[in-house]
């Protein structure tokens, strides 16, 4: 029988997309090796004939895994779900609360994420893009702190973690990022403090991965 | 017994965000009431507290169903396959060709979409719109191609129906609106025709909505 091959993200360190499938890799302990593709060098090495064959939109993450190559982070995470339920499930098993799950990651990847990326910046300008990037994700965070009035417990949605988390952290990384005042948003600062606490955040952390450059480590 | 209550979508004509959810409830068989939301009129009706209360992100669709409101399309779509899996699933049994339909979604719901829509390019300007909202379908669209070339049958993934192409038809409208030469797409436009000529894709169209204006209706 033949072994199976290793999985291999392509990822790049800064890149919130990619520590949302680092952390599900993590939570469901499965062993990976990491190609970076960094955003920066190069012109953007994403935009490379060998990537773009790997990943049609020129973006991180892609993971090769069961001989194939997927994209898109939440399809990726909701795969790895699918596939391996175990040691930790990222979705409840109530249709309404995965609802919920799906509805947090959805505001987050399609509501926020895209509209505040390198590339949606780099077309703002540098001027406008500190403004805009702030807007953005000020009025999805406070679309995100009103809904999570009524699905938080201990995380997003209860008192188990879900996709919903995986999707939180890094884009509270990223308002941080963009000196967005987060003073508005308490259950979104509580949540991403218990999140920031566990092991599975904490190695998938942007400061902490095999493309980090030194003076960003930690 | 308590008689379930019948679901409502709120939903604007042209949203191609609604258009999705309306072709799931067409597949589905599932019998609704529309209340129109006006991206247009009074400065948006989709501002008002009541539709704020309800869809914090000022977004429609939301679907009132089950006891629950519902916001983020994607989200609508997986709650109403895992609740209501008859008489046409959205997704296939296979995980890997469950990942390509999420894939696919996913890139038209978060890297296409969200980028050309009304509150996006009020912020980019009367000027540059149309550009913006050509290149950001174009790119997309390339991308889309080539993945079709290895995933499409009859339809985005082999030959059954997905939540795929309830993302790709009302995209490819919204490709027409902003007149994107789509000769590039064969694949695209193939999937497209045949979808266009099904029952559910034509219920659920733009022009045949009770809030059409007159001089758009089929």
């Amino acid at each position: 029988m033949a072994v199976p091959e290793k999985p291999v993200l392509y990822s790049f360190f800064r890149s919130s997309c990619s520590w949302r499938v680092r952390i599900a890799l993590a939570l469901k302990e499965i062993d990976y090796d990491t190609f970076p593709i960094s955003l920066i060098k190069d012109g953007g090495q994403q935009f490379t004939k060998e990537f773009q064959a790997l990943s049609p939109m020129s973006q991180v993450p892609a993971l090769k895994i069961d001989g194939i190559t997927l994209t898109q982070s939440l399809a990726i995470i909701e795969y790895l779900e699918e596939t391996r339920p175990t040691p930790v499930r990222l979705l409840p098993q109530d249709p309404k609360k995965r609802a919920s799950v799906r509805l947090i990651s959805d505001l987050i990847a399609s509501g926020i994420q895209p509209l505040q990326n390198l590339s949606v910046l780099k077309k703002v300008g540098q001027e406008a893009q500190l403004t805009w990037a702030q807007e953005v994700i000020s009025s999805g965070f406070e679309a995100l702190e009103h809904i999570l009035q009524s699905t938080a417990g201990k995380y997003c949605v209860g008192n188990e973690i879900s996709m919903a988390d995986l999707c939180l952290v890094p884009q509270v990384a990223n308002a941080q990022k963009f000196k967005v005042d987060l003073s508005p948003y308490p259950i979104i600062n509580r949540i991403n403090k218990t999140l920031l606490a566990m092991e599975a955040f904490q190695v998938s952390h942007p400061s902490r991965q095999p493309d980090t450059p030194p003076e960003l480590r930690a």
